[in-house]
């Protein structure tokens, strides 16, 4: 697994690092606007996910994006509002279906570190985590309804994740932050800790333990836990074209208009 | 959509009464034996719930009941008590199928205002909502084995919405009421109030944001969150039919003997 | 139904006896390492099972384990150290299959007495429960990957019972204790009670109550919360296959000869 090494402008425009330590790959994420994602990063995100499963140093993979503020803030919006045609509408949502389908896939257990607020395609990466570790103050919440599109794209993960009912209620609610004990109960997180030392201690053991686990059980337990998503590779793509489609609406136009205006 | 008048006549044999407002439609349901519902009110709750899916003034739905007690207390006792054959059973328990399967296709949000205790069919109502939003009080009991059927018809609607094993708990254990905290962390409650008025101002806060919400994105919202469950006009029927059935045995009448002398 | 005596060897080797009083079928389990089952114990507990379920004196089962330790702590280690190819690996796991079967075939509701600890398939066996009912200090654990295996066998079980998140949760982090509040959260249990004393007055009035409920009513139940599980007979035979492989390697091994220098 080779080491990603980043620069000053990396700050400016955000990075994907990936480190790997006795068997633990690290990857990270990072945006300067709250970890909201560009599609750029997402591409690259997907890929080192991709690459990470087929390292044999891999044993097992911690995602966690930097910065103290929020996990992940979705999708950018900026690259939102410069969305012209269903083409390029598409293209956009299907950042986070990427990345998904590549947490999917991997064959290594993916333990997703939460230290902090996660918003829309947040919430989708620590849904597709195999085992999400949160903090005390990692809120979530589901905005897409809000901009006049839906939580389409992570959707599929969401529910898998935290059932179909905990999912509605967090997509019909645009506006209403559920708080990290709410997506403890909801299985969303597996464990949430009373502070970053807690929580990076918590990691540190269960990623340790499982790097010295049998990788054969793992992987065969990898499989049976995403056992029938096989068509979420298209399944993914269509809700990635959906959204593409409202994205277009006067709605999303004017909500966008009305957010700018707020910042 | 037409607003519903009604008489005093309605106060002692139930009534159905629908109101639009700023693109929210209020559907209300009322009997004077704590709601419980007869055959000819569910028939009518049906229609208007399918009434207000195709009414262009209609963004967003709550469904609420008459009275402070009780929010539904089930299906009619007094209709159950004199089903003779396997054709009048099935008619009566096809009128919870009925209204879930109008609740199911109506392509607009339903809000659930769950004001008291719910009971079989009205369970299922809860379920059925896209977010109920209950005050403490509401608590919850299938008290259907009691009386030597099941809950067979609101089943799909349970199990959909709090899963398999919280459905069985509830089913099972026929006399236990389960509390409007119970309820919530099951997911039939999105929110539990503690008192009428901050549940109602909630309710009033949800229902406004999604009247000025994007109507296409909660139409394929709703899609979504009903997916794969197509089969259900024809399956609550057959549930209807197992119940017709099951009402006709020595077991229910004798339960019916010993409930009416207990009155 | 027969009522099975036990003499002193058995407190050596481990019973299952049987006892019907009233409609009630108590099938109580015991093996003197904290209830770890070797293989024919588990064969006659599925026969017990499965005569209980055909039995007409029969109304409801309780099922039960020995001792006043652990409710069980899965198939005996002793056992599992002893297995050398894929046919003995294959033997050895299908044990609970053959339980899990039997319960899930039975048309007649169980429930589930855990009165203390589970571990492994112990946990499957509580799962596997229609109404599980707990104490204080019943906490859970998948150790499966601990020693090189997975919770394959008992999986679907549990994945029906918690969902896939809970159980994912549960499998990943093999040494970590879930404790009976979390079980009962999750759904594992109906119930938790703060002494044996109330627990077993829960079980006692639920017992009674379904030993005079429609016995019709209580079978058609019993289908609807199984329905879509015929497969499981192929299925979880596939999973002691998967197991059975899994065992033979030296990831287990290792495991195996570390597990007993500590003991």
């Amino acid at each position: 697994m080779r080491k990603t090494y980043f620069m000053a402008k990396d700050i400016i425009n955000g990075y994907v690092t990936t480190e790997t330590h006795k068997g633990i790959t690290t990857i990270e994420f990072f945006h300067p606007q709250s970890n909201s994602l560009p599609r750029r990063i997402l591409a690259e995100l997907a890929r080192e996910i991709h690459d990470a499963g087929r390292d044999n140093e891999t044993k097992v993979i911690v995602l966690r994006s930097g910065g103290e503020k929020a996990f992940c803030a979705g999708a950018s919006f900026d690259e939102l509002t410069q969305i012209e045609n269903e083409k390029k509408g598409f293209d956009f949502f299907s950042g986070f279906a990427d990345v998904i389908n590549a947490m999917r896939k991997c064959p290594k257990m993916i333990i997703g570190r939460i230290h902090g607020k996660c918003v829309g395609g947040g919430v989708g990466l620590a849904a597709a985590a195999d085992y999400a570790i949160g903090v005390e103050g990692a809120d979530v919440k589901l905005s897409e309804l809000a901009v006049g599109i839906g939580p389409f794209v992570i959707g599929p993960a969401l529910e898998r994740r935290i059932g179909l009912a905990a999912f509605s209620h967090l997509a019909i609610d645009a506006t209403m932050w559920r708080n990290s004990d709410w997506a403890k109960r909801k299985n969303l997180f597996a464990e949430v800790h009373s502070s970053v030392e807690a929580m990076d201690e918590s990691i540190s053991r269960l990623a340790n333990q499982l790097a010295h686990s049998s990788p054969e059980a793992m992987a065969e337990l990898k499989k049976i836990f995403w056992k029938g998503t096989a068509d979420w590779d298209d399944l993914l793509n269509k809700r990635a074209e959906m959204s593409g489609k409202l994205v277009l609406s006067n709605f999303t136009k004017e909500a966008i208009v009305k957010f700018k205006s707020k910042r």
